[in-house]
């Protein structure tokens, strides 16, 4: 008899799973282990009740699946239950390779994108479901015929993004991020086996797109959100040259290893041990070391952590052109107030680029279905939203600094 | 010692009332018609939940000017007691000189705009009050240095529209046009004596400006609203040139006063028993009046009629061209089925354009202050959303009849 | 080819109808009607958001009926299509036989129980409908062995009940009376034929029933709400006793025919033209004709029906206990003032009772089942909220008068 | 100048601090801590949505006191600008001595009650904030005849209720937990120095007591959710046990000192280190810590441990009396099973019990003020739903123990 499980999620009401294959893989503690990873990584500095994870984001994710494919078998798309199946366990595990603090990890802990190592730990639960996932890792890498169930999965409509914009914006209280994403399901269409809008969702896809716009300059590169993530990162670099200088640091063993190793994707194909170390680490080692980092007798580790701890952030100055002369002028202040050498600057004066394109028409392109069956990119039609401004990726540059 | 009322608002919570003489506005019975007047007219024919009223519109709207005024005062903008008071009563009136069904009734049975007339009924107010709202209609129609208190009330970025928008979004239970007022308010400020944003509201107020697109394509402008608006608007019609011919229709007096006299801005100013029975109709006159007309023996009128009671509407076309081949093709098309003459198929055959900007740079524009005091206005900003598309009215044409 | 037509909802998001039958009946002018006909009644005078109507209500309680009823196929409930759709029409047509300002109408223009309306127009219907509503009627009147749809349409756990606390404090702003319809639902199950709730909704049904009685005693039951609902039914006795004297008031037709005639059920069985006159009338007629009541020559009439429009109500005076000796010096009182005779005094002072019992274990009790399938009283429970107090009439008397 | 902080909050919308002092205090790393400490421990585990912190929630009562005083000035109460700013504090740092997972912690790591430790670390503080923390905690012990002061603070209406029922409604998803606390905070007065009620506000006070008593049943005491509690507190047990017998166990430096030592309220108050050892541990040590022993070589710590990080959890049979013979039962088939020495299985078979009283009318009694400034206990009003069960303890009891 299957599974009949409800789960109470404040976003979408009540979550139910009643397939047993799927109820097993969230049990499993590669999934669980999502628990314990903030969807939002520093965020929660800025936005303080921004602190959900992971878990609560794939099963959101994973719900809306189930409503899409809902819709679409209504409206008559041939979809059988194997790949309904194999579509929400794909969705299910989209970011089963997101490691604590993704990016800030991505850049220094590992040397991976999170897509791959989600790759490569499917490939491990398919050995351990003995084949059952195949289809999914099929519809996740696009590797399908049926490219609507890869495009709910990932494309500039996929399930989730309408859930992480849904949750990011229910929980960190940023209202104008909310978006009708019952409404976008509902107009859901199939066109030549490809994902379209049906015409009268035009507003709400338009809606949609700006409201995801809206999301990242308010919030994700939110000044103060990029300043802790740089902090972050800086925390990890340094460690990270301090352990490999033979510096004995606090920290978890698989936290340990990801200090002294530098590895890179043939590494962790190699050596499953690596994979598995992976598992092993989420926002508490990183969190719980830094605790201790803040004590080590290093400077700028532990000065760094502390700024962490306490939100004593770094200022962030944002401008359209980048700036060597403020670069320069921050440099010799630090230099003098801070007494850094050359190496040791880069740890307190970072200067990098934000950029975000809220919809880009060469990518997995946004279709609108007319109800005489033709078909149009969404941002070529007459007064579209989306023909000028904001389909073009906005860049900007920025310098992190101490505030004295 | 002054009057503390409590009113419960669905959107807003809670609405208080500290003032004596804007409780005895509230009281008056101009104000109180407003309760019998929807705020979306017909709309509710497609979107049912939207039955509000002017009333409780006025009273959302006069609630937001409190919390624009607190904001402002508290970022030490001079706004003094009479002023506040000023403000809150020009927001509470500005909609006072609305008819039933607006639009349909400007066009029908008066033939003068709104604010006219809400101007005429503000001065009767005054005298009514012994000249306390002088400084209101000030504010009103914009006589006053202090411009942004006559922003606040009317502009692109007043508190009309942000009240109306959450409202009908709330109410008609269209999430995308679901608006952050409060963040909106929040980052107001004052420049020059004239409203503006501060620099970190820009997204917030690119979302607005969407969203009220939005709720025009979406509602207000939504093809069956349309087509319900032009159905009452040919009843009306028909029933006045009925009336002027010497037909005896059931109506209230004052209905029937403005069936049988074409009255312009100069009757009403002239003679103050016109703008006294204008305050005597509202909905209820006209859906009563319509439901016996549905059985009266002019085949139009009974057939309009019913039509509207029962939800029988034309079909909607629109277009981004006029079409003069379809006009004559449903114009023979009707003559033959319904055996019209050429004065009759005016009533079933409606052409028409509408059209929307949402936003225009030469009206009213809407100002960002950056930290260091400088001011650029939203739409000449860089990767700005509102320097294109939207910065244009966009028109449409479109064409009912109905379908057999 | 079904339908498939989606509304929009405040209350539920999107309602879903595809059910040619179902939507034909929605389209038919007695459904229709119900869009003229505010739920509510004159509560608006008190919450000025709370004016929807009857038709929304219905729609609402039938999309409830669609999940309860899918969420007890899932259990294995024997539901056949035929039982689907006649449970559906049922809730949608059980407020069918409302007349506008319900309480008031039954008591002064109609001396019928709206339920017995309700099944006259049900029948009317299922000869338009060729006898397809048979089973539907079944249903509602509890003709049937699988209780559990009779109970859904009507018993202390209905969908009904389920929808207008849902809706009336979602539209009245409070906020207290929102209940969480969606975890009952889940929890709903059948033993025996009947409807039980599951053990786990224990609580949810405790709030459910807190919820309601909190909505009775602020809302329902809150002294202006009482007062206007008593001026109403005043002005109705009032215009019928003139008009029952030969007095020529305005009114439309259908409502002069109840103002004239003193019918009951007999009458409406035995002459379908009541019934047909019945469906004519809706809150326009009224409050159309209290307007122009407003200035006829009774003096009582004009002044109650102003004091409806204005909101200028009687005070209310609430007490644990009958009053004579109130009653009596505000008798005086009156008749000092406002020289009235002894039969006009009835109009301006009125007593009377309200009272509410939360829940009732006599009457349709809720069972709770258990895991093991045993069955249990959910007032019998040990602890249980609903053993005391709150299984009991409260009853309450009131004055209302005059304000001077 | 004054700051002027506004933090973004889901619960609140916007936040507003502007004052220094308790912005210093926001910043101090005593208070940043709770940013790593969950509200709701391993609530989680069931309610995967509810992970937010002591930080957002004390804040959110921050929040919800400055709304009351602000009320209760407008009523005319005599609070000076010292007492508000002392209120605030004082409730800003009511949980300031919660440690990670409270309960489990201080019944294992430390033998202190978290409001004694709360008390300690104002006494910090105010040394730090050079005595301006005085009078904020003589309103947290009470010490003021401004009583209702503490009482916003600390009582069966305090706002520390208002926000948590609020906030974790709001994370958990349960619906049910929702509270008017903004109709709450209006309907609050003062009578001879204490908080009491207005009259119209009892049936919100009523639905509150309700809205609390399911919160506990449904959240706070869930079963899964006192398993996975009791799962912590045993992995804590053993690993304290551990640690006492020399073993050598991963963990930060202040876990392991209270792994280590058994500390009482005299250790803390004779040693600061203790003291300030305690605010340096949070979630992230507990957590991480226990990651690691997954994999120690102590079975018992290491099968313990692994349950909580893959949700794992014991069975929870809950009864309204002990059962001895269930307990011996559960007894032999563990020992028989696991194969485990007397000492042993109490890390595996738990009994225990829950219990909670909604409303104690002995305890800081709800007062209610009539109009005519009478005052009566709200359980003692003719058909108050408080009178009875609602007044009542209610006790469970509980067997834990593993599912085979």
């Amino acid at each position: 008899m299957p599974v009949r499980k409800v789960i109470n999620d404040p976003v979408h009401g009540f979550i139910t799973v009643n397939d047993n294959l799927i109820w097993s893989i969230i049990n499993h503690p590669y999934f669980q282990r999502l628990r314990r990873i903030k969807q939002m990584a520093m965020a929660h500095l800025v936005y303080p009740g921004a602190v959900h994870t992971r878990f609560a984001h794939s099963l959101g994710a994973y719900h809306l699946m189930c409503n899409a494919l809902d819709e679409l078998k209504q409206k008559g798309a041939s979809i059988n239950s194997e790949e309904e199946q194999a579509a929400k366990i794909a969705i299910l595990l989209h970011d089963i390779g997101h490691g604590p603090f993704s990016h800030a990890l991505e850049k220094t802990l590992v040397n991976i994108h999170h897509e791959e190592i989600s790759l490569l730990l499917m490939n491990q639960l398919n050995i351990h479901f003995e084949g059952q996932l195949t289809l999914a890792i099929k519809i996740f890498t696009g590797d399908t015929e049926k490219t609507f169930l890869h495009q709910l999965v990932s494309s500039q409509l996929d399930v989730d993004r309408l859930d992480y914009l849904a949750r990011d914006s229910f929980y960190s209280g940023v209202s104008e991020g909310v978006i009708g994403y019952d409404r976008i399901i509902k107009m859901l269409c199939i066109h030549n086996n490809e994902l379209a809008v049906e015409e009268k969702g035009i507003h709400s896809i338009e809606k949609f797109i700006i409201a995801r716009r809206l999301m990242y300059w308010q919030v994700y590169l939110h000044k103060a959100v990029v300043s802790s993530e740089q902090l972050l990162l800086n925390v990890l670099k340094r460690a990270k040259a301090l352990s490999q200088l033979g510096r004995k640091l606090f920290a978890s063993d698989a936290l340990n290893l990801f200090l002294q190793k530098n590895l890179n994707l043939g590494d962790f194909e190699s050596n499953l041990e690596y994979l598995e170390a992976f598992t092993q680490i989420d926002d508490d080692d990183i969190m719980c070391a830094i605790k201790t980092w803040a004590k080590f007798d290093d400077k700028i580790l532990s000065d760094l952590s502390n700024r962490i701890l306490n939100r004593d952030l770094f200022k962030t100055v944002v401008m359209d052109e980048e700036s060597l002369s403020l670069y320069t002028e921050k440099e010799n202040e630090l230099m003098e107030k801070l007494n850094l050498t050359n190496d040791e600057i880069s740890y307190y004066l970072i200067t990098n680029t934000i950029s975000n394109q809220a919809y880009d028409s060469n990518d997995e392109e946004i279709n609108i279905m007319f109800k005489d069956g033709s078909i149009k990119e969404i941002g070529s039609m007459m007064h579209s939203l989306l023909s000028a401004n904001v389909n073009t990726a906005v860049k900007k540059y920025y310098l992190c600094f101490p505030k004295f």
